[in-house]
């Protein structure tokens, strides 16, 4: 059992998808190096938490060394892939290293798009990364400050009013709760504006917000979102975004505060492989998840396309990234052992979003709720797939605390001086 | 009781000294409003955990508003003052706007000072803001990551070789918990170094660490931090510091982490004062707290030297800034009064110092501790200090974990790509 010998499995990504192909191979006789440029897996489905100041960001985080240190076959390597090349079988990495590879899984996400007007991302930041939750958290709490202090009442109405553009999960979490934020959280602490004044606006292109839903929970999540204070906008498009505000309708909107989640593009590593990719980028694999024509890289997560048995394709939700890992790691187990590589096939586990406080919409496997039952259900299977005792343990009691109280704990204001000149 | 007649007290600075100073006016008939660069109060003494990937940030801050909430004679305003007018009794803010004052507090605090060698500040940062902390603890957990990827022994032992430079208590901290992350936290989690083995040397130039502390403690507390793992120098001042190591008695070491924990210089406001100041650019305040030759204008905690009776200064800590605050209220009361001001008398609370996992040093009254009943101590005194209810449990729970675990849950690198390019 020389280790020299042992094929090398080279995995891009610590997210849902990476992580669970790196721990699905714990027993084979394989050496695993997963790489990332971040040093954490995070749990994506809380980060709207860290955004709005609910969660600090360690509390939905957990380094990759600590979470595989434990699997002696595997090692950890931080860093950025910055070329693939498949014919030589190696990654080039940006601190000038190459990493060599018998098997690659390239499961490194998706990131926010913004429809080619890349002008507006400055003005509408997106959620991917803690850094992007950060960003947002300043952001937001930026805006009440500089409400606080304008004198010119224009001016002040511009900071009291917020935008989310995108109607799907992310974008229901955020506005639901701005809304709370809004109308509970920063209640007796200014002394010039009345924040429960704030106007929060969940703007989506299409017909109905949770579109992936029933519309009958659509409808149930509009007037839940409603009775938590925003005011929601569909079937328009947003058509300008600049530093002032939007443009909706045809109608200029001076808001200072706009969220971006609305679109999703594959990560950029997917263009490095010689693969057909559908419009948002992502890679079009085999049934298997290989990449046609390399059956030795496959792709996992987001970053795949996938059809359903039904055509529709496989959503990007965090079950479907971890079924993917999981079936990757069982792929390159056939590869290794001679035998035909198994067809991916995706088990619905349902669907749920959450909208703010006691509020919610599930449904799963015929079992449609909303309002404070879906809420429940939605926080015990948040909390339940938490990776670590600790941070489950301390997520419920910062949401046991924000419940009774409606206070946030994690509303510092991080990175520069927040008093600065600038009133960006 | 028309509130345009009342005095206006504007307090610059949320930190110990500001804070105390506004919340003992609370019942007076005065409007405050209390200026901060930063939304938060900070809780110092605990920043070093926060450094070492212990706490997370908001752990130990919280918004001043929040606090001040229920004031309701107090205004918080975000704002950074650029400039004091004490003849026109004004304030300017770097966001254009200005305040009036009737009394002035200048609670402006402390930042590192570099003894006039300010191009060693890239390359060994300072602790003062949450921004600093998260600053350091990328730095270091970046360190390990580099040392793993490393192929060059020498530049491998070169991301493995720490120092402090500082033997003070925030030196002392940081050298014992860095040496306990080393050893402990991250076990088994790599695969081509061993953290064990890495280097965490304290510096300080004078003859002993924790100079403020009876000499028998200082030496229980310099055993203390080698039986952690720390190699202490005494006796000798570093003589140069670049991105490749340091100098220390003529010999360079190749150390890629240096932190900074030795100077401290007074905040630049105390310049726009028109009062004497001491070297370290502290205002020399009048028995009353007052600016020499203008009795409306107040300086309080690190920013005023204060002698005590014995000739003594009185020390930058948290309880003396707590005292000052509370001292220059009824200083303000007995102007407003027309009586005579009174002299504020430092009464020493004792002095603590944490070296690491159940190390400590304690001098109380005459009563000296070290080791684990010294650690209880300090573990009592400060969670008890805490502000927030939330805090202390969340604080109390992530210690409680560490302390089982000998992890430290907060390992997250935050602020840009962690595995981009630059091997800095």
């Amino acid at each position: 059992m020389s280790a020299v010998a042992r094929p090398h499995v080279v995995v891009v990504g610590g997210g849902f998808a990476g992580l669970w192909a790196t721990r699905a191979l714990a027993r084979d006789k394989v050496r695993v190096t997963l790489v990332d440029r971040r040093n954490h897996h995070l749990f994506q489905p809380l980060l709207y938490q860290v955004a709005t100041a609910g969660l600090s960001a360690p509390d939905i985080a957990a380094p990759l060394r600590h979470i595989l240190r434990r699997q002696r076959n595997v090692e950890v390597r931080l860093g950025e892939v910055t070329g693939i090349d498949t014919d030589a079988r190696r990654l080039a990495l940006a601190d000038g290293d190459d990493v060599a590879y018998d098997y690659l899984v390239v499961a490194s996400g998706a990131t926010h798009a913004y429809f080619g007007h890349d002008d507006w991302a400055p003005h509408a930041p997106g959620l991917k990364s803690l850094d992007d939750a950060l960003a947002i958290r300043r952001r937001v709490l930026l805006a009440f400050e500089r409400a606080e202090a304008a004198t010119d009442p224009a001016e002040r109405a511009a900071w009291l009013d917020f935008a989310v553009v995108g109607g799907g999960p992310t974008g229901v979490e955020l506005a639901g709760t701005l809304a709370e934020i809004a109308r509970h959280t920063l209640k007796d602490e200014f002394r010039h504006i009345d924040p429960a004044g704030a106007r929060v606006r969940l703007i989506e292109a299409g017909p109905r917000v949770l579109a992936s839903f029933p519309e009958s929970l659509s409808a149930r999540a509009q007037r839940q979102l409603e009775k938590l204070g925003v005011e929601v906008a569909t079937g328009r498009a947003v058509e300008a975004i600049d530093a002032g505000g939007y443009v909706l309708g045809g109608e200029r909107v001076a808001a200072r505060t706009v969220l971006w989640a609305a679109g999703v593009a594959a990560s950029p590593l997917g263009a490095l492989l010689d693969a057909p990719r559908d419009r948002a980028g992502r890679v079009q694999v085999e049934s298997d998840l290989s990449v046609p024509g390399d059956p030795d890289v496959f792709v996992a997560g987001d970053l795949a396309s996938v059809q359903q048995d039904d055509g529709t394709p496989v959503p990007g939700v965090a079950p479907a990234a971890k079924q993917m890992g999981a079936h990757v790691a069982r792929a390159i187990r056939a590869r290794i052992a001679g035998s035909a590589t198994p067809a991916f096939r995706y088990t619905d586990m349902g669907n749920l979003a959450t909208i703010g406080r006691m509020a919610a919409v599930v449904d799963v496997h015929g079992l449609r709720l909303s309002g404070l039952l879906a809420w429940w259900f939605w926080l015990c299977v948040h909390v339940m797939f938490l990776i670590g005792f600790r941070n489950r343990l301390i997520v419920l009691i910062n949401w046991a605390w924000a419940y009774w109280s409606y206070q946030r704990h994690a509303r510092i204001i991080l990175g520069g001086k927040a008093g600065a000149g600038n009133r960006e």
